[in-house]
C-alpha cells in the first residue's frame, strides 16, 4: 500500500468479499484506509462501510467531506444508508442527502429518518420488488429486472392493488416455475405475514423466526405496502439483544466493547459499581448495628460471606430462567401465583441442601450453637433471594426496562443487603448469649 | 374438540399457520393433541412437530408407535427429521427409519445421523437444487421443478461437475433473469463461499453473518457438495449460543427452563450454589482464623460484604467484556499483554473510586484507622479482580469451555475469597493494634 501501485492492489481487492476487505481496514490507518476506498468500485466501497464496526466507522467517517461520502450512500440499501446517516451530525446528514443524484434513494432515506431505530419502520428497508395484481408472470419478471440492481435479494414479489394495498406475494420460486403468461391473481399467496411500521423489531424477530420467514413486508395501518425487513436484518438484532442481556446481567451500562476506551469503559463499569458499594455499605451499617453480637460470639463474621454469596447466587439464576422464559413466547406462561409457587417449592429444596451443607460446617468448626441460626438463615435468604428473583423481572418487564437487568449487582446487592439482615435478626433470636 | 366435530375442526386449522397449530397444541393433552393432528394433513403435521418446544415433543412422541411416527418423518426436511430422532430411543428411531416408503429420505436421514450436533455436518440438511455444470437454464428449471416439493426454499440452484464437486451457484434471481437457453457454464458464480462438514456451527453462524448468506453449501474435504445450511438454522444457533452465554453467566448448568419440572430446575441451580457454597465456607474459614483479629475491632466485620460483592462484580463485568469479544471475531484483537494492561489502567480508576467511596465511610462510622486498610484492600480486590475476569475466560476458551462459564459464580466466589484473604492480611499489617 505505501508503495501505492494501484494496478496491483485493484487486482488483490478484486479477488476479496467485501466483508474480508473490512477486515483489513481496521489494521489501516485513516489515510491509507481512505486511499485503499478509492480505488474500489462505489458499491464495493459502500458495502464496506456498511459492514464496518460502528465504533471504528464514525470516526473513519468524520474524514470525510458530504461530497465524499455521497457516493457511496448512493450505492446502499436504503436501511443502511438510514443507519449510517443517523449516525452523523445532522449537517453532513442533510448535505448527503442533498447530494444523491438517485432522486428516488434520497427519497427513500427521508422516509425512513422518521422512525425509531426499535420499530420495525426504522429496521425496514425501501427497496422491494412490487407488483399490481392484474398484471402476468411476464410483466413480473420484466419488473424483476428492472429493480435487479436496486434489490440485491428478492426472496419475493409482493402483489399490491392500485391503491398500494398488500395483498399477497408471490414467491421467487413460484415465478420460476409459472408460465409465462399466468396472471398473478392466480397463482399468488394470500396468506401473507405482515407486520406494520410501529411494531417493536423484538416482536418482528419473534414473528420472522416463528413463522421461518426470510423477509416480511411493512405495512402502515391502512395496510400500504412501505418496505420489507429481511433475515439478515433480524439476525442482528438477535445477536445485539442477547448482547445487551448480557450487558445487563453483568452490570454494564450502555453498550461498551473490549476496545473502547478508558473513559467508555469506565462510564460502563462504574454506575453499577458504586450501586453495589452502596448496597455493601448499607449492609455495614446493619453489621455494625451488631457489633455487641459479633464481640460476644465472633464466629458470626465468618458466615457473613455465604450469606451474602448465597442470596446473589440463587436471586440471579431465578430471575435469569424467568426472564429466558419472558423473552420466549413459545411454550407455557404461567400467572404470578403459579410462578411463585413453583418458584418457592424449588427454593425450599435448594434453601434444605445450602442449609445442611453449612450447618454442618459449623458442627466441623465446633461451633454448634450457630447450627440452626445458619441453616435458617440461607433457608430465609434462598426463599427470599427467590421470591425477589421472580418478582423484580416481571415488574422490571411490565414498566418497560429490559428484565435482564435484574439478573444484575441490582439483585446480588439487594439479596445481600436483606440476607445479613435476616442473617443477624434470627441469630439475636436464637442464641441465648446474645 | 371435545364434541369431536371433525369437519369444523379441519376447517379451523386450515386457516391457521402450523407456528399457530403448535401454539394450540400446548394448551391441550396428549390425547386431544393427537386427535387434533390426526385430523391434518400429514406434512403441515410434520412442520408442527418440528415447531413443537423440545421439552413438550418428547412426551408427545413418547405416545406414538413408530408407525404412526412414521408418515410425518417423511414429510420433515432431513435436518430436522434428524434432529427429531436423534431425542428418540434407539429402538423407535431404527424402527421409523425403516417404516419410510421414500428410500431418498431413509438415506438422508442415515447419512446425517453420523454428524455430531454442534458441526455443520450436524445442522445441514440434504434437501438441495443442484445441476451439472454443462446444462443450461431451462434444463435447471426442470430440476427446480422436479426438486419443488422436497425444497421448500430454494435461494439457489448449486452447480457441480460430474464428480458432484461444488464449482459454484446460480441464484434463482438470475435464473429467473436468465435466457432459457443460456448456458449454466457462462452464467454461474463462481466465488463461493462453502463449509467443510467438520466445522463447529458457531464458525457457520459466523461466516453467514459476515458474507450475509441465506444458504450455504456444505462440502467434504474433496470437495463434494453434501448439503447445505440455511440462515433459520443458523438464527436458531445464534438463540441457543446466546442462552447457553446467559445461563453459563447466570450459574445455570445444563438446559433449563421456568416450565421445566423441579427436578431437573434443582439440578441446574444446586451445583453452582453448593460450589458457591463451599468457596464462601472457605472464606469462612480464613476469616475464623482472624478470630483475635476482629476480636479487637468488631468494625472490620462489617466491610466484608463490600469487598466480597465488589470483586464479584469487577470480575463479572471484566469477564464479560473478554467473552463478548472472543465471540465477536470482527473488530480489534488484543495480545495477552494488551489486555492485562488495558484492564488493569482501568482497574486503577474503579478501584480508586470505590476505595474512596469505602473510605469515606470508615470516616463516617468514626473508624478513622480502617481509612487506609478499607481503601487499600478495595483497591486491591479491584485490581486482582480484573486481572483474575481476563485470565479465567481466556484459558477456558484455550481449552475448549464456554469461556462465558467464567462470569459465572466461579469468578464471583474466587474473588470472595481471595479478597477476604486480601482485606484481613492488610489489616493485620497496617494496624498497630492486632
Amino acid at each position: 500500500i505505501d508503495a501505492g501501485d494501484e494496478t496491483t492492489l485493484r487486482a488483490d481487492m478484486d479477488e476479496l468479499y467485501p466483508a474480508d476487505i473490512s477486515g483489513i481496514l481496521y489494521e489501516l490507518d485513516t489515510t491509507s484506509a481512505r486511499y485503499l476506498l478509492s480505488l474500489l468500485d462505489k458499491n464495493v466501497g459502500a458495502e464496506i462501510l456498511v459492514n464496518l464496526d460502528e465504533s471504528i466507522r464514525d470516526g473513519f467517517i468524520a474524514s470525510f467531506t458530504s461530497e465524499e461520502l455521497a457516493p457511496f450512500v448512493e450505492e446502499m440499501d436504503s436501511d443502511d444508508a438510514v443507519d449510517l446517516l443517523n449516525e452523523q451530525p445532522v449537517q453532513l446528514r442533510e448535505e448527503v442527502i442533498g447530494l444523491l443524484n438517485d432522486r428516488e434513494q434520497a427519497r427513500f432515506i427521508i422516509d425512513l429518518l422518521h422512525y425509531d431505530e426499535d420499530v420495525a419502520g426504522g429496521l425496514m428497508q425501501k427497496e422491494l420488488v412490487k407488483i399490481q395484481v392484474d398484471t402476468n408472470v411476464n410483466q413480473c419478471i420484466e419488473e424483476i429486472r428492472q429493480q435487479a440492481e436496486n434489490v440485491e435479494k428478492v426472496y419475493a414479489v409482493y402483489v399490491v392493488d392500485e391503491a398500494g394495498k398488500l395483498l399477497g406475494f408471490v414467491s421467487l420460486k413460484k415465478i420460476v416455475l409459472a408460465r409465462k403468461y399466468a396472471k398473478i391473481a392466480d397463482i399468488y399467496e394470500q396468506d401473507v405475514v405482515a407486520v406494520e411500521t410501529y411494531r417493536p423489531v423484538t416482536e418482528v424477530a419473534e414473528i420472522m423466526q416463528k413463522y421461518d420467514l426470510d423477509a416480511v413486508p411493512v405495512v402502515n395501518v391502512q395496510g400500504r405496502l412501505l418496505g420489507r425487513i429481511t433475515i439478515d436484518d433480524i439476525v442482528d438484532v438477535i445477536t445485539e439483544q442477547a448482547e445487551d442481556d448480557i450487558q445487563a446481567i453483568s452490570g454494564l451500562s450502555g453498550e461498551v466493547e473490549e476496545d473502547d476506551t478508558l473513559w467508555v469503559r469506565a462510564k460502563a463499569q462504574l454506575p453499577w459499581l458504586l450501586a453495589g458499594a452502596v448496597g455493601s455499605l448499607m449492609a455495614a451499617t446493619v453489621i455494625n448495628g451488631f457489633q455487641s453480637e459479633l464481640g460476644k460470639i465472633a464466629a458470626l463474621a465468618a458466615f457473613i460471606p455465604i450469606i451474602g454469596s448465597t442470596g446473589g447466587n440463587v436471586g440471579i439464576q431465578t430471575a435469569s430462567l424467568i426472564v429466558q422464559s419472558l423473552s420466549d413466547s413459545s411454550g407455557l406462561t404461567y400467572s404470578l401465583g403459579q410462578r411463585l409457587l413453583r418458584t418457592l417449592v424449588l427454593a425450599l429444596v435448594n434453601g434444605a441442601v445450602v442449609g445442611l451443607l453449612a450447618g454442618s460446617y459449623t458442627l466441623l468448626i465446633g461451633e454448634p450453637r450457630l447450627f440452626s441460626v445458619v441453616g435458617l438463615s440461607l433457608l430465609s435468604v434462598v426463599l427470599l433471594a427467590s421470591f425477589m428473583g421472580t418478582i423484580t423481572p416481571l415488574l422490571l418487564n411490565r414498566i418497560g426496562i429490559n428484565p435482564a437487568v435484574a439478573s444484575g449487582p441490582f439483585i446480588t446487592t439487594a439479596n445481600d443487603l436483606i440476607g445479613i439482615g435476616v442473617y443477624f435478626l434470627i441469630a439475636e433470636y436464637l442464641l441465648a448469649e446474645l
